[in-house]
């Protein structure tokens, strides 16, 4: 299932562990070079989240903006230093392509974005780190795979959690043994969406509703946690109709996943409560995880029950996103794959559309390898 | 979904809430006035639970022992104080009929006698506390309801967590809406079975693996604290047949269940992990228990994670057992029927023959109502 690099660095040969690759100090870049970062989207992830973090990168800087708001970006621009000159729209983004200053895009835009603005980034010869989920749809993730590697580009997607210091310390003790033989997983995900003019709730823009955006941290941490991909999935939806928060996605959505060793995945996601919780169950002890995949502030214990809570090492990044970052940069840097590359984004949409079958059809969905 | 009588005692209208009836002092039989009980099987829990429970009961003593070990039930005669004339063992048990020490019998067996020695017990005349699961299948359930009916003789489920304090308190926090709308429901119920020789894991005797055993506790917790009865079910069964323990009977099953409210209840049952938990998620909060049913140390909080631990009110009895053993008591002397009777046990035979279906058959199973 899985092998140990010289370092002691914990690679899945199958399934979609998070190694924390960026560890390996035989691979790390040379401290002093940057590459530049284009940020697609300046929304509450982008202007919020991204951009204040490459000031804890090592490899990794800000040199551009695309906003379809000219004064927002310029005082975006401003504040983080950003020339005018690197400031683009959505009519001039191509240009891009001319503009040397910029190695990577970071889509952060609506799902119903993500497609179009990772195959134009990757025409204009520009690597491509793309928000999740990776696209609405596994056909357009298989074309954002396809214009990449005829770009000969590289192609990552924002799977913060794979660089995220207690989710890589769970999937360590669970490979080692600590709690036994794994029986099963259980992770729930949801928060209560106030806003029921959030694109998140628009069909078109987020391509379905709480799966899409906050269970696919339980469905990839089903993955990277038990090291397998599932072979079948059982779900079912309950959504109230009426709220006008859920005229067009799901609200609630539960899934069970049949991974090859027996184990199973159960999930849940869901709009309108707040959880965010892991646990692993082995035969002789759990791992339990509330918050599981925080911004900030998670926690963890081992043991039966909360007996014992663990404290990580540090990641592979000043923070999360910072390792997330520079793992992108390393990569384009030294000519590697990314570990949560295309074909990661594309796993989860292609069970996302079997747990939608599912639900839809009320029935177990068997899923292709 | 329910109402209080006017002493704030809460009753399900459906669904299958336990009530703290017992704490109904309108109810309750004069204090001076006690019912004999014969106890049917001498094994760990007949044995090592209940009887010892008698000295913390009002309403209840223990006369009487029926057992296949002379020895043993000789010994356990002399420890407390039951007279040599009322030992029975199962060749003789139907002389019970002439004994009018004993009023009530309650059968603590392997599950596969729990029909005959019911049924026997009613046509001797006898009111019947049976163990849970009650039966090895629906067919039987509805046979024992009908004996108990016809001899005009009550009968009443071990269910002994409808008496236990922190559940009748999850269940009152619940309906008083103190964590919103509820969204959903989740137990994992399971142990370590060490001993493969032991009567639970030969399907003859237990008529099934860790579901009937101690996954009933989540099904059954699924429906008095969600007040209603689930639609449909889906479940996924896996165990190792290459464990010893495991020739016979299953290990781990997961079920769905659909309740008519929209409330999904996500359970699991093991017989190679230790858990015991129940999470009742609403929209303005959360109720987590955890040990949620166990004999003793159970634990609740209220809140958003594990916020503010409760302490509940103290329950009907002095112990989860008393009341139980109380309780069918005073139905006896108030000619009332036990809030978990026969009806009740047969509603989760159903359900059970449900999952094992689905289970089977890997395909969600509509449940009739």
């Amino acid at each position: 299932m899985f092998n140990k690099n010289r370092r002691g660095v914990v690679f899945a040969a199958g399934g979609a562990l998070a190694a924390s690759a960026m560890g390996d100090m035989a691979w790390a870049a040379p401290p002093d070079r940057k590459l530049g970062y284009a940020i697609v989207g300046l929304g509450s992830y982008g202007l919020g989240v991204i951009i204040p973090q490459f000031k804890n990168c090592r490899n990794s800087r800000l040199v551009a903006l695309v906003s379809g708001d000219p004064a927002k970006a310029k005082r975006v621009a401003q504040e983080y230093g950003v020339p005018d000159k690197n400031i683009y729209n959505y009519d001039n983004y191509d240009e891009i392509r001319n503009n040397p200053d910029i190695d990577i895009v970071y889509v952060c835009l609506p799902v119903s974005m993500h497609a179009e603005y990772t195959i134009r980034a990757a025409k204009a010869g520009k690597h491509v780190l793309c928000e999740k989920p990776m696209a609405v749809s596994s056909a357009e993730c298989e074309a954002m795979i396809a214009a990449c590697r005829q770009a000969g580009k590289k192609l990552m997607i924002g799977y913060r959690c794979h660089f995220e210091p207690y989710n890589l310390e769970a999937v360590r003790l669970a490979r080692s043994g600590a709690i036994g033989k794994l029986r099963y997983f259980r992770s729930e995900h949801g928060f209560t969406f106030n806003d029921p003019n959030a694109w998140r709730l628009k069909k078109a823009l987020a391509g379905g509703g709480s799966m899409m955006d906050i269970g696919i941290y339980a469905l990839n941490a089903a993955r990277y946690m038990t090291g397998e991909e599932p072979v079948a999935v059982y779900a079912q939806e309950t959504t109230d109709r009426n709220d006008p928060r859920f005229r067009e996605v799901e609200d609630r959505i539960g899934f069970q996943l049949e991974f090859p060793s027996g184990v199973i995945g159960s999930c849940m996601s869901m709009y309108s409560a707040n959880q965010n919780h892991i646990l692993l169950m082995g035969d002789k002890g759990r791992i339990e995880m509330e918050p599981a995949t925080g911004y900030y502030g998670n926690r963890m214990w081992i043991g039966n029950g909360r007996e014992k809570e663990v404290t990580p090492p540090p990641g592979p990044g000043a923070t999360q996103w910072a390792g997330q970052l520079d793992h992108m940069a390393q990569c384009v840097l030294q000519n590697r794959e990314p570990i949560v590359g295309g074909e990661e984004g594309l796993r989860d949409l292609r069970i996302i559309e079997g747990i939608y079958r599912s639900a839809r059809e009320q029935k177990r969905v068997v899923l292709k390898a």
